[in-house]
């Protein structure tokens, strides 16, 4: 818990004191509500809107970014051989699981944004991934870590363009058919959130226990 | 990330349609802003405002909220045996691991609520459960669900009585001293929130893990 302080990846934000039409779902108000008690921040541990967003998207965003930030802390500088290690024979290696965290984002994309389920080529790319086990230990090995970053970035940029388009209105509307019982958009990109701090928990006890970490 | 279908804890959400004054941070505002575009929700998987609670204490509760069912779900039903298991000599239990969140919940409380550090009542209870290790592993150990159920409860609840009494501008202000660099206290609490989800992948983890599951 302590010692996290999350590099800052601003390029998308920018210092403003803007609330979009879309803050109380007003949607006919033309000219944003001005509320200069929260201006837009672009510092990353200071949670709330970001300039460009709809009050609620951005507030969720600026969380995203952060969570980001911090899961890929305890990756920096790996190896391949440590991206590839496996703590047993039912681990999950890191580096899959990073993939896992991009192949899950675009799974929530198409399902949000598109609604739609992975195509061929997302499935191609992503389903060994979304799914982990047997076959991801086979075959999610002996990239290094730029290639998980990348591939983490790209999806996380389309989510981003694709967020500027949306309102608030969008975030909270419900979806009644979700398997968890009525859900939200929010709800969904939430839990694509707090995964990433799911796996970075199983990022942390597997680095502590690298062959490298042993005595 | 699938079968995810957290049960519901609605005692302290009742629905309606109310934002309240802090919404904008419009604290002179004495007639709560009406926005039925977005009713107030008591759905666990709709997130966004609460009852009785600013716009975006609320929304950062019904995430909490949401959290806390989610990591919940994993150790129902365990034995005081699977709470106590150690799956190596480094690891912690499920059992010390619940009793850290609660820890953690309380520091932020006295932290963000009282500008303080843990009280000598607060560190008998719980310092050991906040840095885990070799103490936690010797001490924490011979309790059933209920007590680390009842130690999340009873701090929950008081975060809740917190919150209520709280607005907008409080959760939006940044402490410039905070060791991560400027922080607010929205960023700290939805660590509070997605630090559940970190030790939830552990928690999974370890469980896959019982001497009960091997083959």
């Amino acid at each position: 818990m302590k010692g996290i302080n999350p590099s800052s990846r601003r390029d998308f934000m920018k210092s403003a004191a803007v609330i979009t039409s879309g803050t109380l779902g007003l949607s006919m108000i033309t000219n944003p509500i001005q509320a200069s008690e929260f201006p837009v921040e672009n510092r990353i541990n200071v949670m709330g809107p970001r300039d460009g967003f709809s009050l609620h998207i951005g507030t969720l965003l600026s969380m995203m970014t952060w969570m980001r930030d911090v899961i890929l802390m305890p990756v920096r500088g790996m190896s391949v051989d440590q991206l590839d290690f496996l703590l047993d024979e039912n681990s999950n290696s890191i580096g899959a699981m990073l993939l896992h965290l991009a192949a899950t984002e675009r799974f929530y994309q198409v399902h949000t944004f598109e609604g739609k389920d992975f195509s061929k080529k997302d499935l191609d790319r992503f389903d060994v991934a979304m799914n982990l086990g047997n076959e991801a230990r086979k075959t999610i090995k002996g990239n290094n870590l730029d290639f998980y970053l990348s591939a983490l970035e790209e999806v996380r940029e389309n989510t981003i363009r694709e967020f500027k388009k949306r309102d608030d209105e969008w975030l909270m509307s419900v979806d009644e058919e979700w398997p968890w019982g009525p859900t939200n958009n929010y709800c969904k990109w939430f839990h694509v959130c707090e995964h990433e701090s799911n796996h970075n928990g199983q990022f942390k006890y597997i680095k502590s226990r690298l062959p490298s970490k042993r005595t």
